[in-house]
C-alpha cells in the first residue's frame, strides 16, 4: 500500500508492527490468524464486491460531486426541523473537535467531566424553559421523545386504560412513530381534534403539540384537568424557542414535556441527528428513560458530575424494561446547550422576538393580500388557505429558492426561524402573487400565555456570550475529558476506532448539514443517492439483501429488526408467534427491543465456555415451538469469541420455523470474513457508531440500520410521513434517520474498499489476540474459540485478584486513568471482568503502552496482596490521582506521591490530569440533583 | 446592539462590565473617555464610510459569492506554486485548530513547547533534505528567503565585490525581489545563464535554482567550486520534494540553500501564507536572520527548546542589521513539517516518485506526439516547444481546466504535482493536440545527482504515519502551549484580541485555498474583488489614498513604505535624501527598515515622559535638513501614549522637505477616533495580524499592507512578474502576497462596520486604562498622555522593585504562567517594566483575573522583600511551577507546595500546566543544538 491509501492511516499498525505482533500471537500471517479463528463454517472466502478504494482527496471530490446535486433552498417547511445559525465558535469547536466527538459516553465520570457539565447545561436549560423538574441528557429525535412519554405515562399513570389520545395538531411524524411504537404494545391511539372532539371516558394519557403543527398556540388548561381528573398524564410537545415567550408546559400542568432541540443551533442534516429531549415534573424522574447527568461528590467532597441512576441504564432491566434506549445525542445536546449558554436568556428571546415578528409580518401581508390565514394565536409558524391553489404556491415558491409545507390541496403552512430574512417574506408573498408590505406589525402571541417566569438564571447562561469567553469555556470542558485524541479507549463491543477527519468534514458542508427532512425529492437528488450506495455496500458487507438506515441508534435497529420479523410473520398469519429466545448472555437491550416488539423473553443459558448451551437451546425451542418467533444472538459473541455452533443454532431455530436475529454490534470481527445473512442470519442491526466510524461523539450520536433478507425487505422502516403502521412502521421521525452524519460510514467504505476493511477486521482480531497473548500471563483470559484464540475483544478476569486481596475492577479501572487510558468495558459481559477490544486503529506502541500500564497495575496489586500496601490505602483504591491530590502540602499515604502521580513510564509532560478524584455514584443518586449546581457548591 | 450583531461576540465587555470600567476609571461613556484621551489635533470626528455591518451568515453568504467567482482549476504552472493535499488530520487540528492558530510567537518558551518541538521538526526537515547544518524557523516566502540568502551571502562573504550572479533559470519573482532588495543596498545584480555565460571576474555570491524554472535539473559542481575560488557565496534555491530524489544542495556545496516549503501539504492561496526556508552550512548558523529554534534546558537539566541567539532578534540591531524580518510563518511552518512527519522519509519520496512519473509521462507523451520538449534532466517540470502556439496552448488547456505556464510566444511550461491525476496529463496532450500514452515510462533523473544520502532519520519522523498517531501527537504538542483559547495574552504591542471563527472558516475554502498566484485573470475575479474592497476599507480607516496587501509581514510592509518615500525623492529629483530620524523608543525593526531602505538612521531623543523631544527634533532636522528624507514614528507611540506633539512634528518634518512614516502597529487605539492619513502622516504600514484579526498563528503568518498618501500610490509594491524595481518593486513573491488570508479582516471589517470598530477601539482604550487604574497602587504605571490616560495599553514598572528585592521582570512574568496566564510584553520598550495590551475583547472577568494575579505577585514581592522567603528560593524565582515539581517526593522549599502550584484563586480543576521549568535561555545558545533531539535526551 502507498501513502495515499486511506487503509494505511487508518490502520494503527504498519508492517513491521504486524510482524512483531503475530511473532507474539504465534501465527505467520493475518490470513493465517483469521483462518484459525473463525470457524470454517462462517467462513465467507470471497472478496467484497464495492468500488474500488479512493483516495481522501478522491473521496472529497466524490462526496462534492453528489452534494452539489442536493439544493439547499430556504426552508420553512417547519413541523419540527427549522433553520438555525450554528454559533461559528460552537461548529469549529465542538463538531468539529475530536476532543469533543471522539468522546465516549461518560460511564467514567472522572475523565468526562466536561461533556458531563456540557449535558447539565442542556438538563437546566431544558427544565427551566419547559417549568418541570428535571430533564434528561437527550432523546433520539422529538419523535421518539414523544414515544417514549407515551410509555412512561402508561407506566406512571393509575389508569388502567390502554387508550392514549394524541392531538391531532400534532407533528405528522411524531404521531406515526407514536403509533408503530403502540401498536405492538396493546396501546390504542386515538388522534384527536383535542379542542372539539369528544375525549374518551378513560384513557391514561394525552400528547399535545404546543404549538400545534398548523403553528396555532391554544389554551389546554381545560383539557390538562380533564385529563388528570381520570389519572391520565399530559404530555405537551413544546418548541422550547416558543417557551421563551409562552408560558411553559409546567406551568399549564404537563407532567412530561418532549421535543426537539434542533433549532438551537444543530443543522437539520435532512432529518438529523440532533437531539431530543424529555423533562418530567417532580416525581416521575427515577421513571425517565434514556442517560441522566447528576451532581454527586468525589473522594474530596468536592461536587461532581457522574450519570445518575445509572444502574437501571448500564444493567439495562431487561424484559422488564419500558425503553431499550442506551444511547443519547451527546454530542448535538452539547450543541445545544452550548447555543444556550452563548446567546443567553436575552439573546434567545430576542432571536424568537425576531422569528416571531417574522411570522406575524408575513401572516399580516398575506392578510393584506386578500390570503386568508388561520386566525389564531401563533408563533413562528402560519397557515394560509388558498383553496385548490396549494401546491401551484409551494411549487411557485421552490421556483423562488424557498420551500413551504403543502398541508392539503387548500392549504400552505409557513414557519419562520432565525434565518428568516425580509428577502425569504417577499418571495413567499410573490408566490402567492401577493404585494410585499412594509413596517412592524402587531405580535400575535396569546395573552394568556405570554410567558412571566425566568428561565436560564444559573451564571453559566451569563457569562460566556462574548466569542473569546465561550470558546474558553469550550477548551476548558473540553481539556477535563479523555477522548480518543489523547489515547487509547479499549472498551470492549464498543469498537472505538479511528473517526477519519476526512470521514468528518463533509458533515459540516451546507449542502448535507442545511436539506429539511421533508424537502422536495428534487432538491435532495445526491443524498438520496448516497444514501442508496451506503446501504447496497452496507447490504453486500452484511451479506444481506435490503438495508434501511432509519434506525437512528443501534436500540432503534434491534426495534425495527424485531418488527420486521413480527410483521413477517403475521403476513403468514402466523400472529401467535410471540416466543423470543435471547441468550443470557446478551445485551440487555435485546429483551427490552424484544418486549417493546410485543414478544416474550424466553432465556437460553450459556454453557461454562460462554457459548450459547445448544442443549438447553434444544431444549427451549421444544417447549416453543409453535409460538417461536425469533432467536437473538450476537456474533461473535458477547464473550469475543466466534462460537462454532453458530450455524447449528440457525439451522435449528430455522426449522422450528423462527427467525434469527444476529446483532451486529461486534461486526467488526467479521467483515471481510463472514456475512451474518450468508451463514444463516435473516436480520442484523448494524451500529455505524462502531464498526463503520460515525464518531461516539461522548455517548451519541449512534446510527444503527437494520438489514434483512429479502424475504423481510417488505416490513422495514417506512416513511413517517406515509407509514402504514402494520407493515412498514416508523422507527425514527425521519425517513432516513441521521442522514447527516451518513457521509462518515459512506467515506469509510469508499476509501477502505474491499481489501482495506478484511485488513482491518484481520488487524483489529490480531490486536486483540496480542493483548489477549501478552496478558496471559498477569490475568486469566476468559473464553477463547478456536486454537485458544479471541476474536476482536478480550475478557480479563480480576475475580481471583479481587477475592485475594480487595483491588476491584473499579480500582483497576480507576487506576488506568492514572496512567493516561481510559478503562476498558468494566463487567460486562461478566461481573469483576475488564473487556478489552483494541481495535485495529492503534498501532503497536500503544497497544504496548497499555499492556505495560496493565502489568505495572498487576505489579502494584501484587504490593497490596503482600501487605506492603494497606487494603484501605493503596494507590489502585486512591485513584484517580488529581494533580491538586498529589501536590497537596500534606501527604500521608503508604506510598510516595511519584508513586500515585507517574506511575511506570508514564510521560510526565504530557500527563492527562483528571479533574476530580473518584466519584461516590450512590450519594448522588440518593440525593438526586440533576441541573446546574450553583457556583459556591465549587468553593473550597 | 442585539444578539446578531457581530460586534458583540468580538467585543469581551458588555454593558455591565462597561458600566464598572468606566466607574474605576472615573469617566462617564466611552466618548467621554475618548475626548479625554486623545488629542484634539489628530482627533476626527466623522463616522467611517464603510458598508453597514454584516451579520456573520450575511458575511459568509457575501464571501461564498466572492469565492464562487474564483474558478479552481487544476494547476500546472508551478513556478515555485505546487497542487498539494493538506492531510486532513493536519488542516483541522493545526490550520483550523485555535491551539495552534491562537497562539503567539514562542517568546515564552515554558508555555511553547508544543511549537517549538513542531518548529525543531521543521528546522530538522529542512537540514535533512538540505544537507546543511542548521535551518531557521522559516522565512516570509521563497523570494524574501533568497533576498535574505543574498545580504547573508554579501555579510559572509570576504569578497568586497557588489556583484550578486543569478542564475536565469531562477524564478522570475526571485529575481524580481532580489532585484528590489538589491538597489538600494547598492548591489550589483547579474542575471545570467550561468552554464553558458561567462562569470564575472568577482562576485560575492551566486543564487541557483534547482531545478530550474525551465524544470531543467543541473549539475553545478563546477559552478559552485568557480564561485568559492573567488570567496563567492553559494546560494540554492531547492524544491524541498525533489530533494527526496535529488543530491542534496549540501552535498554539492551550496552554502546556503532558500525555498519554499508551501508543496509541503500547505494550500497556494493565491501566493500565500506559507513558509518559505533558509539554511546555511556549518559557521554560518549565528548570521542566520529571522527565528531560530534551539534546544536548551530547564531549572531541572530536562531538555526543553526556545528561540536560540534570540537577543539578536528581540532587541534586533537596529541600523546595524542586515535584516528586518521579526515574523516567521510559523502556522505554515508547523503545517509543513508536520506534512513530513505524517508522510515520513518513505511516504515523501513516494510522493516524489509519483510525481516525477507523472512529469515523465506528460513528457514521453508530447513527444510521441511530435511536441518537443527540452532534452533535459528534470523532476517535476518540463519544457515543451510550440512555436508561435503557445499562447494557444495555454488556452486550450485552461478551457480544459488545467492552468499550463506560457514561458514566451515559442514555450510551454508544465509542473506536475502530488495531485497531477492520468485525467490531467489527458487533459494536456488534448491542449497539445497530441494522442494520449499508456504506460510507465522511464525516469528523467540524472544519474549523478540521483541522491544517496538518508533523510529524516529521527524517530519523529517515523512514528505517526497513521491518523490516529497523527492526531495524538499535534494534541500533545497543542496541549503544551498556552494560547488564546486558554486566557488572556496581554502582550503589548501585540494586539492578541478575537480571532472569530467566521472571519477563519473561507481560509480553507477551496475557491481561496487552492488558487495559483499566476493563475489567469478570468479565474480570480472573486479574489480580486475582495481584495479590492479590503484595501479601500483599509484605506478609509487609516485615512489614505491606497493601500497594497502586497507585504506579507509588517516589516516588509516598513520596507515597502520606505521605498516608496524613497522612489517618490528620487522621482523629484531629490535622491540625496537619504536620512531617516527614529525616535530613540522606536521598535528596531524601524531602523533596520531604513537601512535595508537605503537610509541613514539619525536617532531623536525622547523626553522623560517618553515623548519625542520636540527639541531634539528640531535639532536634528536642523542638522540634516537637505538630506532628510522622512522620520519614522509610531502612534500611539510604543510608550502606548497619545503624544500631543504629533501634528506638530508632522508639519516640522514636512516643512524640511521630509515624508512622514507612521508605524501602524498601535492602530488600534486609533480606528474611528483619529485617522494617520488625515492628521499629518504619508505613509503607514498596518499589521493585519494585529488590529485586523488575522491571528498570531504562534509566530507568522503577519500581514503588513502599506498604504499612503496619493503622492506615493505611484510607488506602491508592484507585481513582482512585471515589476519596475526603481519605482515599484516586488516585495514579496506574489502580487498580493499573503492572499489566501485576507478574508480574516475582510470579514472582521465587514462585520464590525464603522460604530464597531469605534466601540472595538473604545473599549481598548478603556480596558488598558482599567488595568491601569487597579494596578496603579501596586505597580508604578510609566508615562501616561492627556489627563493621565494611557492609550490601549499600559507599562508597568518593575525597576524599583526588582532594585529592592531582586525579584526580576522575568520572575514576574514566569509567576503569571503559575497564575494562568501568558506574560505580557517584557522590557520594551523601558527595560525592567511590563508592557499591557488587554484589547476590546478581554471581557471584565478576564481583566479582573488578570490585575488580582498582578496584585497577590505584588504581595509575594513583598513577602521577599520582608524576609519571609528567601531571595534565590521563593515562588516568582522558581517559577513557573511544573506538576511534577510540585508533586515531588521531596520539597525543600521555603514556601509549601500548594502556594507554588495554586497561588491564590487559581483554579484547580482547569490549571494550566507547564510542561517544563524556567528554562536556561544562554546555556542553548552557548551549545546550539536546531535540530531534534535524540529520545534518550529525554529520559530521566
Amino acid at each position: 500500500m502507498t501513502v495515499e491509501q486511506f487503509a494505511t492511516r487508518h490502520i494503527g499498525p504498519g508492517p513491521d508492527d504486524e510482524r512483531r505482533m503475530l511473532d507474539i500471537v504465534g501465527h505467520d500471517s493475518i490470513d493465517e490468524l483469521m483462518d484459525a479463528a473463525i470457524p470454517e463454517v462462517i467462513r465467507w472466502h470471497g472478496t467484497l464486491d464495492l468500488p474500488d478504494p479512493a483516495t481522501e482527496a478522491e473521496t472529497i471530490a466524490e462526496l462534492r460531486a453528489l452534494a452539489a446535486r442536493n439544493t439547499v433552498a430556504v426552508s420553512m417547511i417547519g413541523l419540527g426541523y427549522h433553520g438555525t445559525h450554528t454559533p461559528a465558535v460552537i461548529r469549529r469547536n465542538v463538531l468539529e473537535d475530536p476532543a469533543w466527538y471522539t468522546a465516549y459516553t461518560p460511564y467514567q465520570p472522572e475523565i468526562s467531566q466536561g461533556r458531563l457539565e456540557a449535558l447539565l447545561n442542556f438538563q437546566t436549560m431544558v427544565t427551566d424553559l419547559t417549568g418541570l423538574a428535571t430533564a434528561n441528557a437527550s432523546m433520539l429525535d422529538e419523535g421518539t421523545a414523544a414515544a417514549e412519554a407515551m410509555t412512561l405515562a402508561r407506566r406512571a399513570s393509575k389508569s388502567k386504560s390502554s387508550v392514549y389520545v394524541v392531538d391531532a395538531d400534532a407533528l405528522p411524524q411524531t404521531i406515526a412513530v407514536i403509533t408503530s411504537r403502540a401498536e405492538p404494545l396493546g396501546i390504542d391511539v386515538r388522534v384527536l381534534d383535542v379542542e372539539r372532539d369528544e375525549l374518551p371516558a378513560d384513557f391514561f394519557g394525552v400528547h399535545l403539540q404546543y404549538p400545534g403543527a398548523s403553528g396555532a398556540v391554544r389554551d389546554h388548561a381545560g383539557l390538562v384537568e380533564a385529563a388528570h381528573a381520570v389519572g391520565a398524564l399530559v404530555t405537551v410537545a413544546a418548541d422550547l424557542l416558543a417557551l421563551t415567550l409562552l408560558r411553559a408546559p409546567g406551568e399549564i400542568g404537563a407532567d412530561i414535556a418532549a421535543g426537539t432541540t434542533q433549532r438551537f443551533g444543530v443543522p437539520m442534516g435532512f432529518g438529523g441527528p440532533h437531539a431530543g429531549y424529555l423533562a418530567v415534573r417532580s416525581g416521575l424522574e427515577r421513571m425517565l428513560p434514556g442517560r441522566l447527568v447528576g451532581v454527586s461528590r468525589d473522594a474530596d467532597g468536592n461536587p461532581a458530575y457522574r450519570l445518575a441512576l445509572q444502574t437501571r441504564e448500564q444493567h439495562i432491566r431487561r424484559e422488564k424494561a419500558t425503553s431499550n434506549i442506551c444511547t443519547a445525542q451527546v454530542l448535538l445536546a452539547v450543541m445545544a446547550g452550548m447555543y444556550a449558554v452563548y446567546h443567553g436568556p436575552d439573546g434567545l428571546r430576542d432571536i424568537a422576538t425576531r422569528t416571531h415578528a417574522m411570522a406575524a409580518r408575513l401572516a399580516a401581508g398575506l392578510r393584506a393580500g386578500g390570503v386568508p390565514v388561520a386566525d389564531v394565536a401563533f408563533f413562528d409558524t402560519v397557515t394560509a388557505r388558498v383553496p385548490g391553489q396549494a401546491a401551484r404556491v409551494v411549487e411557485a415558491a421552490a421556483q423562488r429558492g424557498v420551500n413551504l409545507r403543502l398541508v392539503d390541496a387548500d392549504q400552505v403552512g409557513m414557519s419562520c426561524d432565525e434565518t428568516t430574512t425580509e428577502a425569504h417574506l417577499q418571495e413567499v408573498w410573490a408566490a402567492f402573487g401577493v404585494p410585499a408590505v412594509d413596517g412592524p406589525v402587531d405580535a400575535a402571541l396569546p395573552a394568556a400565555l405570554t410567558r412571566g417566569s425566568d428561565f436560564l438564571t444559573h451564571p453559566v447562561f451569563r457569562s460566556h456570550h462574548s466569542e473569546t469567553a465561550m470558546l474558553r469555556y469550550l477548551r476548558r470542558l473540553s481539556d477535563f475529558d479523555y477522548a480518543l485524541d489523547r489515547g487509547m479507549i479499549p472498551l470492549g463491543s464498543c469498537t472505538m476506532k479511528l473517526n477519519a477527519t476526512t470521514e468528518m468534514e463533509p458533515v459540516s458542508w451546507a449542502e448535507f448539514a442545511n436539506i429539511h427532512p421533508f424537502a422536495p425529492d428534487s432538491q435532495t437528488v445526491g443524498y438520496r443517492e448516497m444514501i442508496g450506495q451506503l446501504e447496497s455496500w452496507l447490504a453486500e458487507v452484511t451479506g444481506y439483501d435490503a438495508v434501511s438506515v432509519q434506525p437512528n441508534a443501534g436500540s432503534q435497529g434491534e426495534l425495527a429488526g424485531l418488527l420486521a420479523i413480527r410483521a413477517y410473520h403475521a403476513s403468514r398469519g402466523e400472529t401467535h408467534r410471540d416466543v423470543c429466545l435471547i441468550p443470557s448472555s446478551a445485551h440487555g437491550t435485546n429483551a427490552a427491543s424484544a418486549v417493546m416488539a410485543g414478544m416474550r423473553v424466553v432465556v437460553v443459558a450459556c454453557d461454562a465456555d460462554g457459548n450459547v448451551d445448544l442443549v438447553d437451546l434444544d431444549a427451549k425451542i421444544d417447549k416453543h415451538r409453535d409460538a417461536l418467533a425469533a432467536i437473538m444472538v450476537t456474533y461473535p459473541s458477547t464473550h469475543g469469541v466466534y462460537e462454532t455452533g453458530i450455524a447449528s443454532l440457525c439451522a435449528k431455530v430455522h426449522d422450528a420455523g423462527g427467525q434469527v436475529y444476529v446483532d451486529g454490534a461486534n461486526l467488526n470481527a467479521l467483515v471481510g470474513f463472514a456475512k451474518p445473512g450468508k451463514f444463516g442470519a435473516d436480520v442484523s442491526h448494524l451500529n455505524l457508531h462502531k464498526t463503520f466510524c460515525i464518531p461516539h461523539g461522548g455517548g451519541g450520536p449512534g446510527v444503527g440500520p437494520v438489514a434483512v433478507r429479502a424475504h423481510l425487505a417488505p416490513f422495514l422502516p417506512g416513511d413517517p410521513l406515509g407509514a402504514h403502521v402494520d407493515s412498514t412502521p416508523a422507527i425514527s421521525a425521519a425517513k432516513y434517520g441521521s442522514a447527516g452524519i451518513l457521509p462518515i460510514p459512506w467515506a469509510y467504505l469508499r476509501m477502505m474498499g474491499a481489501e482495506g476493511l478484511a485488513r482491518a477486521t484481520g488487524v483489529a482480531v490480531l490486536a486483540a489476540n496480542y493483548v489477549a497473548a501478552r496478558l496471559r500471563g498477569h490475568f486469566p483470559v476468559l473464553y477463547a474459540g478456536n486454537k485458544g484464540l479471541v476474536a476482536h475483544e478480550c475478557i480479563l478476569d480480576l475475580r481471583p485478584l479481587t477475592k485475594a486481596t480487595g483491588v476491584s475492577v473499579d480500582d483497576v479501572a480507576k487506576r488506568l486513568i492514572d496512567y493516561g487510558f481510559h478503562a476498558p468495558t468494566m463487567s460486562f459481559p461478566v461481573a469483576g471482568t475488564l473487556m478489552v477490544e483494541p481495535t485495529e486503529s492503534e498501532d503497536l506502541a500503544e497497544l504496548d503502552r497499555f499492556c505495560d500500564a496493565m502489568i505495572a497495575i498487576r505489579a502494584e496489586i501484587e504490593q497490596v496482596a503482600s501487605g506492603q500496601w494497606p487494603a484501605g490505602d493503596n494507590p489502585l483504591t486512591n485513584a484517580p490521582h488529581t494533580a491538586a491530590m498529589v501536590s497537596g502540602d500534606e501527604w500521608s499515604h503508604a506510598y510516595p506521591r511519584s508513586v500515585g502521580a507517574y506511575p511506570a513510564g508514564v510521560d510526565r509532560a504530557g500527563k492527562y490530569w483528571p479533574p476530580v478524584r473518584r466519584i461516590d455514584g450512590a450519594y448522588g443518586d440518593r440525593n438526586l440533583v440533576c441541573s446546574c449546581p450553583s457556583p459556591e457548591a465549587f468553593e473550597d
